[in-house]
């Protein structure tokens, strides 16, 4: 058992006695860890006049802002679009009645509120399948994609984007602690921070941030930009895309379905933001030398 | 469609025409990105006299080493014990029919070999379900661990342990070409590098690594450490328990069921190696100053 949080500690680091070894010997000393705790989420509908519930998804996270993970995973998956098809979300029991507190979430559907369940569970076999199935999923996310990104909006300066991962970074709190939080955060073109969250799994982190949008009616983000931690990967990109979300700034290095899926969208990607400089995979166009000019060769 | 692959560029790469932009103007250059692809992995088996086929996993991963993965996949989620039950691992066509090729490999098990998929489709409810389901899976991992490790085996000296990092980083090609591909590699107790493999996704890397030694025959790895080039997770180190390996090294972080369950298994894990100086979290025992004494405190 980890010991009790004292009320300074929050829920999103734990602590931890660790032997520090260096050349000079060994202490012992009082750290803190970044929590993993599984969540389940459980999605409550109606059907045929009764209420069902079913479990859709158990994540790895780090507690904490579980509604809005729960609602962004939903809604990055295609199976809700408007938050008033969302009526309640709160803690609840595991399915199967055991288990720990804490570590369950239940999203209940307005009445009238019709979901498929079986493309998510098409989805746990073909996650981002392009290629693999008949059909690819690039040709799947355009269909489900309300809000593909608009040409040429918003524009953001250079050294405006610049800025964008310390910013992040400083606004990162428990990755300050534990240094083990990925972080994900939402800026708009001016460069202000509107959203940011933080947690063991990058995809978890997006989600969140994107929740908490979804939830307060702000989606889909056309005017923001959309700052990881991290790298750049086909689900993050994939996540970034059905919230409508124009610019995406990866600290780290793209895949090259990160890649592909920004251009076939027309979004913007940038990756490797790092001492004064970055690259641009896709969507020039939106980056502008001052506040204006766009940046060509 | 991404130019075609030069012979000296491999698959686990691709080429994209970037733009860098620093403040000194913006310039357009050949630049490489690891490689993102799906792969459909299929098991083939005897049911009542009649070869079924079943699709079971799909992974966002780099191309290359796709047996390795698929066996240390279905290895690590204990659907096989042993290299005599794969009789064949190929590439395959998708399930429906459609699709891509070489994104899809089938293990075909030897006959009278009896898998519990089950438990699979289990798992893509319940992944890491320490708490949520009424059996903890550090209970379910207890009954299905064949080999855990070792008390106080074996030992690996301060500065052997400290160089693994530098050694990884320098086995892995790829990334440093393109910056994006976590790295998993074993190594003895002396500090030899036996076996590196890298991945965009790091559980993809460790599944490769672990999945070749399964198929050489060289799983329980009780004499061996596992380093990756990134955090430890939950799911990474359960991989690497599975495996029996009693030395986890992360470069980074480690999260708290990362410690938990090393604690519980008795296995040593390490983080934060940088600098000349690291961390550990658990199993003090097997690390020694020099070669032979335990550090303590």
């Amino acid at each position: 058992m980890p010991p009790l949080l004292s009320p300074d500690i929050p829920a999103c680091s734990t602590p931890v006695t660790v032997l520090r070894a260096t050349s000079s010997g060994i202490s012992s000393r009082d750290d803190l860890v970044a929590t993993e705790e599984p969540l389940e989420i459980q999605v409550s509908y109606e059907k045929r006049g009764l209420r069902v519930v079913r479990s859709v998804s158990v994540t790895m996270r780090t507690p904490g802002n579980d509604d809005e993970l729960a609602a962004g995973f939903l809604f990055g998956e295609g199976l809700i679009e408007k938050p008033g098809q969302v009526a309640n979300i709160s803690a609840a029991a595991p399915k199967d009645g055991a288990g720990s507190q804490g570590n369950t979430v239940r999203v209940e559907l307005s009445p009238g509120t019709e979901v498929d369940l079986g493309s998510l569970e098409r989805h746990f076999y073909t996650t981002s399948s392009c290629g693999v199935c008949g059909k690819t999923s690039i040709e799947a996310l355009r269909v489900k994609c309300g809000a593909p990104p608009t040409a040429g909006r918003p524009t953001m300066g250079f050294s405006t984007l610049l800025r964008l991962p310390e910013t992040l970074r400083s606004a990162q709190n428990a990755f300050e602690r534990t240094g083990g939080l990925h972080g994900a955060a939402l800026f708009d073109a001016s460069g202000q921070l509107l959203c940011v969250r933080e947690d063991v799994g990058r995809h978890n982190a997006v989600d969140k941030v994107i929740g908490a949008q979804f939830l307060a009616g702000r989606t889909p983000l056309s005017a923001a930009a959309l700052v990881v931690s991290g790298r750049a990967s086909f689900e993050l990109m994939q996540k970034a895309l059905m919230a409508g979300v124009p610019i995406f700034v990866a600290v780290g290095a793209p895949s090259s379905l990160a890649v592909k899926l920004a251009r076939q969208f027309g979004a913007t990607l940038v990756g490797f933001v790092r001492e004064g400089r970055f690259n641009v995979y896709s969507g020039a166009g939106r980056i502008s030398a001052q506040q204006r000019e766009p940046i060509t060769p």
